[in-house]
């Protein structure tokens, strides 16, 4: 039986046909005025995305550098911070503190909940020492949409920086760095800018450059300040090590893309996906982990009691050619997730829900079929 | 009129055409076996290129990432360690150590000319608190081949471990790892590896291990440790954050070139096209910057007197489609240089000498039509 692949997942997510297609041109050399002209309209793009006129770098790493090149530039030894937590991809903000001796105030929630952001505004007021505040977009692990917008708004009246994971959720979900005043956005590639993994991204205020021109932990490549230094000392950007030239002219596609349909309108997409996937899942009895600011780049559902989730995941994966994700940390063999993240629409949300049921009744689920998919229709046609 | 575009750079090379179109399939989710199968025949591809059985791991990063792994992984704040530089490259390394407050003895020998594997001994005698020894297998800024057999001959009988950024000449020039005894290899996928950049590869022996296992310089990221458990943990090869995994497929693809060429018809090739370069501009007349082990992955030639060497090259690429390679840091503006590494074949290097000497000619420097070439062709052919 012929079933496309299909990759519902939080990241990486499908890749555009003419986004793939970039990467089978010849490569060009990076020292020419011919891709010091792209990178420069895909940071002017990335710009937009990030909805800021503050600096953006590029490095070739996974999201992870990123984030760790925001601890790094930002921090000294010895410095306090507060972590706000709520998953997985939180709690590495800590790791990565304490990697480098920087004393993180964990503040961590329970999974499937989001922050809240008088206790981030309560822990501040606590601990004036604490010189940047780092938390999560969306939260991966969890299916959890943080309210940046709160958040960034307590920060913004202390010297502390806020530092935001945007990783799976840019370009998917809104994320208004300037308007909010959100000092370091950090991005991935593989999520809603569609490209393949290998790009870390990040936006600086001059606020946080200023704690990054004071900052003491080590650092060579992933030094803000190098990268800045390529960047700006002509008109046109560079990068002071090779960039993942093939990564770059892919993105300056899906930066076409993006613009072609409009940022406001690739969120209120997601809207409507993640709405669908979350009415369908109810309508098939199942229940959300994160019933409240549930993300619309990713929707984790608990698996249900006689379902098998690891049989679940890999019927639809293995029979039905859907790739879905399970759970991670504490919600592991409790979860399963269905990312509706980047080049996803309607109708491949409607597919997703087709196999759930499909893989549900074949492990004598009860449900009555196409409930779930009637579900979505609903919300998809506005009915 | 047309002239196609030709990459004689050393670095990034030209991706062959099967490696290009990897890229341009759907794109993966890297937890699957599908994927992670790929990953642990890709390792096993790597070790028959470095030719070791040590460990190997792969970051998404510029190479530059692969070497500040080397430094953090191995060393702790304090530490000695002794750098033997014979340019741009080798110098990285001294420049990383010191962002890590890692004390490097600085052996820098004169630009075009390599280290002496006797003063590495004298200096590893004059401090045996010297726990590594950094150095370059081909020195991309000024086409030096080291002569690391001797030298890695030399740290073996010392507590001291070796480690080489073989970055540019790895799948070009011989690297013998294992038989040799260098302790940690670290390479780029962009160079004789025929992929695009964004791969940071390193190999580690146990000798490197026992050092990993109590350094102290802070790492997160490119924590040796954390990758290894990934890479080990089952029977599948993993990697701890999300890997480029279009550039793991492109590097499948071009590992299965490598195997089918041969390694050692790799180096021969590799050895051939350098030798009829060199021929060939000596046969014009120009001098090189570099005539005592001479890399057979670039050449680095002095540009003659009365001769613009920015116009030299501009003219070479912008109006004959070859793009060649300037002078860095001492030597700029003194040389140019030409990448005969990856997939580079014999008719590469004529088109090559052909248009230098085309833009010889158009500066109105003195030559015989035709002599460069012929001087290339005896080289080739074997005549």
């Amino acid at each position: 039986m012929l079933y496309k692949k299909r990759l519902m997942t939080p990241g990486p997510t499908e890749v555009p046909p003419t986004v793939l297609a970039e990467a089978a041109k010849p490569i060009m050399h990076h020292r020419t005025p011919q891709f010091r002209k792209i990178l420069t309209e895909v940071v002017a793009g990335l710009k937009r995305v990030f909805k800021t006129e503050n600096d953006i770098l590029i490095y070739p790493a996974a999201g992870t550098g990123a984030m760790e090149a925001a601890v790094v530039n930002l921090c000294s030894p010895g410095d306090h911070i507060l972590v706000a937590s709520c998953g997985n991809f939180g709690n590495r903000w800590t790791d990565i503190a304490k990697a480098y001796g920087v004393q993180s105030e964990h503040y961590e929630v329970a999974w499937g909940t989001p922050v809240d952001p008088q206790e981030i505004q309560k822990r501040l007021a606590a601990d004036p020492a604490i010189k940047a505040v780092f938390t999560t977009l969306s939260e991966t692990s969890t299916g959890i949409e943080s309210d940046i917008k709160t958040i960034a708004g307590i920060v913004a009246k202390t010297p502390a920086v806020l530092v935001v994971d945007a990783i799976s959720g840019l370009g998917a979900i809104p994320m208004k760095t300037d308007e909010w005043k959100a000092d370091v956005v950090v991005a991935g590639s593989q999520k809603g800018l569609m490209i393949p993994p290998g790009l870390a991204i990040v936006s600086i205020s001059a606020k946080a450059w200023e704690l990054a021109n004071v900052s003491k932990c080590p650092k060579y490549y992933f030094s803000w300040a190098k990268a800045q230094k390529a960047m700006k000392a002509e008109a046109l950007a560079d990068t002071p090590y090779t960039p993942s030239i093939s990564l770059i002219l892919q993105l300056a596609e899906a930066l076409r893309l993006i613009e072609a349909e409009g940022l406001e309108a690739i969120w209120d997409r997601h809207a409507r996906l993640a709405q669908a996937t979350r009415e369908a899942m109810k309508a098939l009895g199942l229940k959300l982990y994160a019933p409240q600011q549930a993300s619309n780049a990713v929707t984790a559902i608990y698996v249900p009691e006689n379902v098998d989730v690891s049989k679940l995941f890999k019927t639809v994966r293995d029979v039905y050619g859907i790739t879905l994700a399970t759970g991670q940390g504490v919600a592991k063999g409790k979860i399963f997730r269905i990312g509706h993240l980047g080049y996803a629409d309607d109708f491949d949300v409607i597919a997703t829900v087709a196999a759930v049921e499909r893989a549900l009744l074949e492990q004598n689920y009860v449900l009555q079929i196409g409930q779930g998919v009637a579900a979505a229709e609903k919300v998809l046609f506005g009915r």
